[in-house]
């Protein structure tokens, strides 16, 4: 069944004001320009402003009064914030029952806290711990001695192999892995001889990590992810990488092995990282980017290999040109072979 | 027990004639180069037709009967359509049964057509409905609410997750991801806050989708992937992207939030696009390139930023001779210092 | 409980000399930089001696005694291989115990070796024939008539799909897909009909594949990756593509149809090839490279499109000083018709 709020309701829940006809009935979310008749809507950015004066939305949320005359508003000082709380109302999430289904597979030597859900054909091996309320969706794996904290959700076929550590408020996308083999080989004539990778990866709170994400187990010691890393589907992490806090990447993004990310730092889509290289905190590094060689905290980068990002955006401004330039250095060329050929005859005319 | 056909009787099958021996018994099929004994094969490409002496084959599907004398012939309008008629004779598609596997976990509360296939450790969630004749493989996770179509084979591994939408005749390969949150937060300070992801993937008819494709939920309203379209594998599409009918994209390509792609556009393998744009339809994206502002229907483009493909191409063709030409403008310089002096001289001689 | 055992001990297992006290107890193994009291590391990489001198490790496996005075060592040929044999004792592989878990699913017309462990939701469909001593973890598909050699591994979420061959001693990581669909249509107006991929892959012995890889299996015939091959995660093989032995392709790498592939060839991370065309053996492919014609043995390659990695060092070298050199084109430009007309000027005056 459908929720209905009134928008006064609504401005009492998000800590707001109306403004308008607080008696108009929500009954849905939408965007600005999807929006109709019972939708409460947003605007945060400047660019969408123009926005109202078209939308069909029943109500807006808005952080300034003044350029929506006539509209039913919900003044509120995080217009965002605001709007994901009401969506929590009219969409709330799909949170699966506490309980460990029947055809689940849970070892008897496994620890689960309180309120733990864990779905139909999950396995947790033996040895392996979940805290509160965590959430182990069906199909998920959790190997041998794994830890994962409270209010952690493993979304279905996520893998987490034996040992690694998933802190509290981890979210898991659909078929992540955690704790992959590292890719490390040694020589031996022209084949190669598996190292053992036996570290583990340590995933610490507040981390979300995409779908079909994969994060290598170190060889020795620990592959980190730090507190507050939001990691994009399809991005792949190496063995021995850390990764500081609060850092995003975007999708399909690519960390060698032992590379070392300071806090903060943005990755574009399809960048990517050297081995071995430590990229300071708060740097930037743009889509497609490859960063080979170790740069100081506050590094904005781009092109591969990787330059300063200004530095980069002028150049390729050239870049199409060159046929151009080639063409007119050659034309210099014969100019200045026509000057110098005048040149020596009228030396020798004088001389 | 491998079947046998004469010529003549897959010359019925396809609407085709015979040119040669129509008696002659077909066992198998194969490409023109691996062909052996009892194969049939086919040639399309003018390119492969110098094969056609040195086949092995016992039978060759070809449009014209000219270039191939001597061999057993089966002349059709579209050899590529015949082939793939009499691969599926040969080589049929391995499909499972109808019938709910009791190893299966399908909710009372979900919705199942005519002669649906539903094989062991599959999840189909409350709500759910799934269309006549589809097959749900091993593994395979449907949330609440999701709806699938009819004639849809979900490989096994792939999760469609809660209220997502699939149409009809789709193909989606092994753990593939439909539905994860789209990546979406608000910033708190150095942190980051999960915006609600609660829209769906609504995917419509005769779609196909490759292994590991991961393809986001929008955060409101729809990411929507339109009828004929082509996925390879490991492509990302984020959140609120909508796809136009028959695009294809090759793999590991990354479409980020809310752009707009046309129809009948193709993606080159691991190329990008940026969000927030729009590409127009019947555009052509080479490999590895990245559009980062919207596009005219039609364009062809290349690099990244992508402009045009022949100015790209024209551009890269210089590329490699950088260093020649800034030794060229060096050496220039150098020129024209001395013709400067020289006629500095003159000046001041003759001054 | 831990293991203990003492250097001696170590040195004979591992057929090396101490240098130093063979009774000192170890209990670990660990990095140089990150070991501590009780634990064993080792130096192979020159680079890495100095770290001998502030190293807390009880003991360092060595291939010369010279630079370590002072320390427990322990003597070794190839002191790499000496650590994995000692990692072997400290941090033993997880392997499950063999036999068939109640909670898997086996066709009774599958056909299994010696010792093999099938884990929980496991599928083995009919005609499948697994070898001795194979690992099948949680949640695994193996399609019908799929075989897997002797002492394979295939980790969680792993799905073979019918009729794909793997060899013995290899290793598939979690989530990882062998034998998807090819991407192959035939145009039908503006959309695509789906040309039926009944090939197979092949996998040889000794190959080792990352999580999320996708390889598709060949239209027609095998998809074929050779002995020793090793492969990183998220990394896509098109159908038909033959990869030669003992090749490394590191991660998010895309081959693309029909490539065919020479053996010792190394793939940096995020390249890619073009389909239909040939790499030479023992060729080296830059990351991010992408090649698109076919390049003989023992080729060095960079770029996009790809040139011979010197040629594109130097270029990219030049790349970001563009713009300096068309001003610099200009400059010599306004230059050079300062001179022609004076020159003219002259010619005129002396005419």
């Amino acid at each position: 069944m459908a929720k209905e709020k009134r928008l006064a309701e609504l401005a009492e829940l998000s800590g707001g004001r109306v403004a308008g006809d607080g008696s108009v009935i929500i009954t849905g979310v939408a965007s600005i320009d999807e929006a109709g008749p019972g939708d409460i809507t947003f605007v945060s950015d400047r660019k969408y402003v123009k926005l109202l004066k078209t939308t069909r939305a029943s109500a807006v949320i808005v952080r300034e009064e003044g350029a929506a005359a006539g509209l039913n508003l919900l003044v509120v000082k995080n217009p965002q914030t605001a709007f994901s709380q009401i969506v929590d109302i009219f969409k709330p999430a799909y949170v699966p029952a506490p309980g460990i289904h029947p055809k689940a597979e849970v070892s008897a030597l496994a620890a689960l806290g309180n309120d733990v859900s864990v779905q139909p054909f999950a396995v947790i091996e033996e040895g392996a711990r979940i805290g509160d309320r965590s959430v182990i969706h069906s199909g998920v794996y959790i190997g041998k001695d794994a830890r994962i904290g409270d209010d952690t959700v493993l979304y279905p076929g996520v893998a987490v192999r034996e040992g690694c550590i998933v802190g509290s408020r981890v979210i898991i996308h659909c078929n992540a892995v955690v704790g992959s083999d590292g890719f490390g080989y040694a020589r031996s004539g022209a084949s190669y001889i598996k190292i053992p990778q036996r570290g583990i990866v340590r995933i610490e709170d507040d981390v979300e990590i995409g779908a079909c994400v994969t994060i290598d187990r170190a060889a020795i010691g620990e592959t980190v992810i730090e507190k507050g890393v939001k990691i994009d589907n399809l991005v792949q992490i190496a063995h021995n990488v850390k990764i500081g806090p609060d850092t995003v990447m975007a999708a399909q993004t690519g960390i060698a092995g032992s590379a070392r990310v300071g806090g903060r730092v943005q990755f574009g889509g399809q960048s990517g990282i050297a081995g071995h290289i430590e990229i300071g905190s708060d740097t930037m590094i743009g889509a497609k980017a490859g960063v080979i060689s170790s740069v100081p905290p506050g590094s904005i980068l781009s092109g591969f290999p990787a330059i300063s990002h200004g530095e980069w955006l002028r150049a390729q401004a050239v870049f199409g040109k060159l046929p151009e330039l080639k063409k007119k250095i050659a034309e210099l060329e014969e100019r200045l072979k026509g000057l110098e050929e005048g040149s020596a005859e009228r030396d020798k005319k004088n001389g």
